[in-house]
């Protein structure tokens, strides 16, 4: 994998780039739909190549539960499993294992039961590595430990020694060279426990750093403050992946400060709730407003769903529990998603992200619903 | 509306025919997917158009309480409000209505609370056709009274009388010219009361009819005999449209015995619930002799699932739940289904209808899972 920052805008530290991989180009700031479980909810990987999607993130803890590595193995990998020719990231799946009731943490890894059958499993960041490359993404990630509670200083504390203990160990565990491995920077709120986590991952030299340990109950302000001083203290080559984030506001905040890389659930999850994402804000498609209206989800939008639906048909889908509202939501969400972050690098090209930073948060913040 | 048989079958009472329809043709023996609620659940009309379909078939009775007929006139009737522009027919929803357990039948018309919010409805004959033609479909059918009990004679009799009556004062109120109105015949297993139901529906002069009361419990031996006894007091130029049925072996028979027109859920509804439809017969799709098989649902199938995913792809999304799973299996059984009409209809036409039946009930019959 190579990375390469094409253009820094002046105004902001926004910046585009390219990310080249065995399975084609990725251009950034990049939005990376989620398909935890081999698929992104609702959609085909057809729909997603008639969307645009460049890369898509899946989760290796939940594939390594079912259907199991070996399947996938067994298929040639990832690519062939779901039929998506392009760019895919693993997560280790770390942050979903932490997240579990019955989980214990070791020096060695993680033991905790499976909620689907209550079966034990010990993983070790050998063992994360040997799931991850049977899977076969182009982008692999640590498995690193996020702690539970953020403000607890002795836990982060913990979370980032053990982090950079275990992405040693990772990287000395890769066998397979067509995978780039990313590091996972936690730390909490504590300065110093990023700037030591940052420290330490840079002499394992990793190409790219997920920020983990963010956006899990912290203020935002502390969000925002240690999501700059890690950008700070990272060298400006190394490709920056803000994970689990976000919705369009949040991607332009983080943009501005430098990310170049994000994936987020909520874009497809809200449309299956019957949210849906607008060039006037976010719209909620179930209300009772929308009955006659026989516009399209967004009038500004050329997607699939908005040439041939209106409002007044997705509304009756989803308020009938219709699965196919759900995907038709789901379908312009993602589409509207890719051509925003398409905009976003097409301002930062062009010296006007700031202004068109300006505009959106003006036009959404009017609208909400 | 125009009905023209085309051939006749030498050894058996099967035959193709053509329906014209301001919306198109359609070739008979023809199978419709059921879209209730102005959706084939988990397809677009593009998915439909597709694989194929000619005529899809949706409920009045669904679309009156959601999302309520002033909406689909209001956008031009259900063509526009599905963006389907084939040929429609809509169900009175009869059926429906008298399968509910808070109804009271009465000389005019039908009294019945709604399921969704407990609101009373009166529908009478004049109604539904109101209500028809306001959804717009090509074909529509008469209000009928199909029984309970299947079995108790007065009740049958019962529904014969109001049947009739209501599908005199049906043809008297329709006021759009271009809506082709059929009749549902009723009458139990009783041949004097299908009869005399038929002789009646006769003198009103419908241009096809629904077969009721079928396949509502009675012994499948009686079915056949008085679908016999149908076809038989039936003028040879009027569409046969067996409602509600079926699977391929049913149709099979059905067909055999001179039918045109078919709908069933049950093909969109066994999909969902992990059910595929195979040359060589059903297949239970969440079996765990699937997790490694790479093959196609069916590889006999060349449609756009069966080129591009495998069973073991499919069987790990409907395993875990994804909605994906629901929607390339019900992609499949629907294409499955046109292609078997399609093979059924060149059978008919090369007259090797029987051998074809013969073959196809062996090959299943080996094969039921």
């Amino acid at each position: 994998m190579e990375f390469k920052v094409l253009k820094k805008d002046s105004q902001t530290k926004a910046r585009i780039g390219e990310i080249i991989t065995l399975h084609g180009k990725v251009q950034t700031p990049c939005f990376m739909p989620v398909a935890t479980l081999a698929n992104v909810k609702t959609l085909t990987s057809e729909d997603l190549k008639e969307i645009g999607v460049e890369m898509i993130i899946t989760n290796a803890y939940h594939l390594y539960l079912k259907p199991g590595v070996e399947v996938i193995e067994n298929i040639g990998g990832i690519h062939k499993f779901m039929n998506w020719e392009k760019p895919i990231v693993t997560d280790s799946g770390g942050f979903q294992i932490f997240s579990l009731e019955e989980v214990k943490i070791e020096q060695d890894g993680a033991i905790f039961k499976s909620k689907l059958d209550g079966s034990t499993h010990f993983i070790t960041p050998e063992k994360s590595i040997e799931i991850q490359e049977k899977i076969g993404a182009d982008i692999i990630m640590c498995f690193d430990y996020c702690p539970k509670n953020w403000a607890n200083y002795e836990e982060v504390k913990t979370s980032v020694e053990l982090t950079i203990n275990w992405a040693k160990r990772c990287k000395e565990s890769q066998k397979k060279e067509n995978q780039e491995l990313f590091g996972i920077i936690q730390g909490g709120i504590y300065k110093e426990l990023r700037e030591k986590c940052i420290d330490e991952l840079e002499k394992i030299n990793f190409s790219g750093y997920g920020f983990g340990g963010l956006s899990i109950g912290e203020p935002y302000q502390e969000t925002i403050r240690i999501t700059e001083y890690i950008i700070k203290n990272l060298p400006e080559k190394k490709l920056r992946y803000f994970m689990g984030i976000g919705m369009p506001l949040q991607i332009l905040e983080l943009v501005e400060m430098g990310i170049d890389l994000f994936d987020c659930g909520i874009v497809t999850h809200i449309a299956r709730t019957g949210s849906t994402l607008t060039s006037k804000g976010k719209i909620n498609i179930k209300a009772g407003k929308y009955k006659d209206d026989f516009s399209p989800l967004d009038p500004e939008c050329d997607c699939f769903v908005c040439r041939n639906y209106t409002r007044s048909y997705i509304r009756h889908l989803i308020n009938t529990k219709e699965i196919t509202g759900l995907r038709l939501n789901s379908y312009h969400n993602v589409y509207f998603m890719i051509k925003f972050m398409e905009k976003v690098r097409r301002k930062i090209n062009d010296g006007e992200f700031k202004n068109f930073k300006e505009e959106i948060e003006n036009e959404w913040k009017r609208k909400m619903e």
